[in-house]
């Protein structure tokens, strides 16, 4: 058992912001155990946060393609079907050396948790061996993640020096891989394996089928990518004749807390299917500049009773933090609302009610993400993991004497950034 | 003369990225004398960078109302008219209490150098004594400034408690203002002053007529808000019945080098009427989000041959780093080229050929916004000044062993913040 003294910011719903004033949190065995107000608790106090550090839930990214870490930030010159073959795939095939793959998943596992994201949902590239290796990193590293070997077997979808030979090949690696990873140590359950269709344009329908088996007979979730954006949604338009959200439902890949990347060209039929399903999206605002072709409609997806969380799609998004993306999200929303065509006239630039705001931001980067995972994570209170993060406002507080705390709030969403970020802690373990 | 080795990045035109690998860069005077392969120099050489630290023009931050520093990342929630009257009105008012203003002045100025900004063109608040105090901050923290009292008095655009009481009233204390400046002991002739009509619908016909005169007359620079969003375009074409390009060009307000904040709405018309005088846009981005209402066509301004720098637009904008402004001008060019409304169909969601690069984005930031201010700042090359800094790639290349230069150029642009800046030289004099 340890205790923690701090002030908590967190978003207990998307449109509330709720913050704990001078509590003590108490964590036995990675969960709390208890809450109270600093003045009502008697016992020492192993660790207390200085008055401009506040605690906020652990960040939750969920969607990250491991291999393509090395090029984070470039190349966002061309359409994401020639970006694929032109820088991805070949970056990824890299992973075949396992060694190469063991200095990426070094640089990129630390990194992450330096900017606050306790929990990741990972891509890793085709290769066994290296997705184990992944694995391995983050329970080293202390990180909560699920770790999927990327299945990709279609010979137009994919190159030729990466993929998987025959949907059978495939199958079995992903098999392979799930063993490998469930056979490693990992005393406190960080790391789980997720099954990841890369997207159906990469996948032949004998592969989905197969991993759409794999799900119901393991249990173990799923990711994919879904209506990313026009060439990706037309593709499987044409191709299965429906939408990417009924043909991965109808290969049984659409299950409870099944994460599907993307969803920028998502209909409100597509929504209700999701919806229904208990699948859930992961949003990610910074990606979907370059890539997505339109803006996510957050708003309308939530309405809808879509579960939304966040993601940084490295390295179709070119930045690591999750807060960058929570305060793009907010961002996006306005250019979806506001329009950006001023050609256009006022009354029709836009689509009324798209915005959200810094809570709902803050809520999707946090409990959004616990809810699409359907795990006891994102918010701090008794019976959740304490995973959680501290961030200095002293940088960030611009007002002479100090701001109110929904101001302080807003400008921890809006402009926190690793540079902000000091201990970070994963399961009731500081890891940073 | 002082003599340093680095290996520089600059961009030389809106298209062509430059790399300097390994020179000496000679300075004296504050000016830059040569520029020599560092093999090719003998003489001792005063500071020398380390091989994950490049050095860059400084950035130069077009647009800046340092009244609002405190709501910094605040108050975004209701739309520019409501947002000066409920929160930015009551905050600049506050800088009556001079004390008060110079605690503000004291957090922001070495913030900015913090981030990069050798050079801000400031908007004051309407107060004579704190408008020279922020000059007068300027010098003693070292950063090159245009410092500007807003001037503002009509009644109906402004409130009672913070306006000029008559248009005389407002013209002589600009005047006065720019005496109190000029007179200040600047040994470096760092800030100059700068004529600042808040904007038409704060400004009466009268006092519009006189800051254009007193700019003839004086021949300082003229700062103020163009074509902002609908509102405020809306506003002028009803009060002058023509846009805010032709009403302030009658006003002799547009002028060389005037630097019109925003632009959003302005026409290929305006454009040729802003390029005809030699003035120019500071395009703010990340402000556009909120208040905006579409995305400023950077592109087709600068095809048009309207000079472009880039402003923050501090506290429109939640973010005082520029380079956050430079990656942002990208991803909104993109949100304009791609559209945002999933429901329209692809070939008429947005304007072909809008995007920028990350080139042009960083051209923007600095000699974009030295040919708006007709300076010899911007790039690194001999005559012009040297104001400069440094920024460690440690940080944001992820690549294991180092990436190629073009991509460590494209990740400084996207992803470099206050954390990798490390030193900030102004007029040759190290400030950071």
């Amino acid at each position: 058992m340890f205790h923690l003294r701090a002030t908590v910011f967190q978003t207990p719903s998307r449109s509330t912001f709720d913050h704990l004033d001078d509590v003590v949190i108490s964590v036995e065995d990675g969960t709390i155990a208890a809450i109270v107000p600093a003045g009502d608790f008697d016992e020492a106090v192993d660790v207390t946060l200085d008055e401009n550090t506040v605690l906020i839930p652990g960040l939750i990214d969920l969607h990250i393609h491991a291999p393509q870490w090395p090029q984070l930030g470039t190349g966002y010159d061309v359409p994401l079907d020639e970006w694929l073959f032109e820088y991805t795939f070949p970056t990824e095939a890299k992973c075949a050396d396992t060694t190469y793959a063991q200095e990426v998943w070094d640089s990129m596992v630390p990194s992450l948790l330096a900017n606050g994201t306790t929990t990741a949902v990972y891509y890793g590239s085709i290769h066994v061996d290296a997705t184990t290796a992944l694995a391995q990193t983050c329970i080293r590293h202390g990180q909560r993640a699920w770790v999927g070997r990327t299945a990709m077997d279609h010979p137009e979808g994919t190159p030729d020096y990466y993929r998987d030979t025959t949907a059978a090949e495939g199958l079995a690696a992903s098999r392979a891989s799930i063993d490998a990873i469930v056979a490693l140590e990992d005393p406190h359950a960080l790391v789980q394996p997720i099954i990841t269709p890369r997207f159906i344009p990469a996948c032949t329908d004998e592969l989905l089928t197969g991993l759409g088996q794999l799900a119901a007979e393991t249990g173990h979730l799923v990711q994919t990518h879904c209506s990313e954006n026009d060439w990706e949604h037309g593709y499987v338009l044409e191709r299965h004749g429906t939408s990417d959200t009924n043909s991965l439902d109808g290969f049984g890949l659409l299950r409870d807390s099944t994460v599907l990347a993307h969803g920028c060209l998502l209909s409100d039929d597509d929504f209700a299917v999701i919806a229904e399903r208990g699948a859930g999206v992961a949003h990610c605002p910074l990606s979907n500049v370059y890539f997505g072709d339109a803006v996510f409609p957050t708003r309308r997806a939530l309405d809808a009773g879509v579960k939304v969380g966040l993601g940084t799609d490295i390295a179709g998004g070119p930045s690591a933090s999750l807060l960058a993306n929570a305060a793009r999200a907010v961002d996006v929303s306005r250019h979806l609302e506001n329009g950006v065509d001023q050609r256009a006239e006022a009354d029709v630039r836009g689509v009324d009610e798209s915005r959200i705001d810094a809570t709902t931001a803050f809520y999707l980067a946090t409990l959004g993400g616990a809810d699409v995972l359907g795990e006891p994570l994102g918010l701090l209170e008794p019976g959740r993991r304490f995973d959680a993060v501290a961030i200095s406002l002293s940088d960030i507080d611009t007002v002479p004497g100090g701001d109110t705390i929904d101001r302080r709030f807003e400008k921890l969403v809006r402009l926190a950034g690793r540079r902000d970020i000091g201990a970070v802690w994963v399961h009731g373990r500081q890891v940073r």
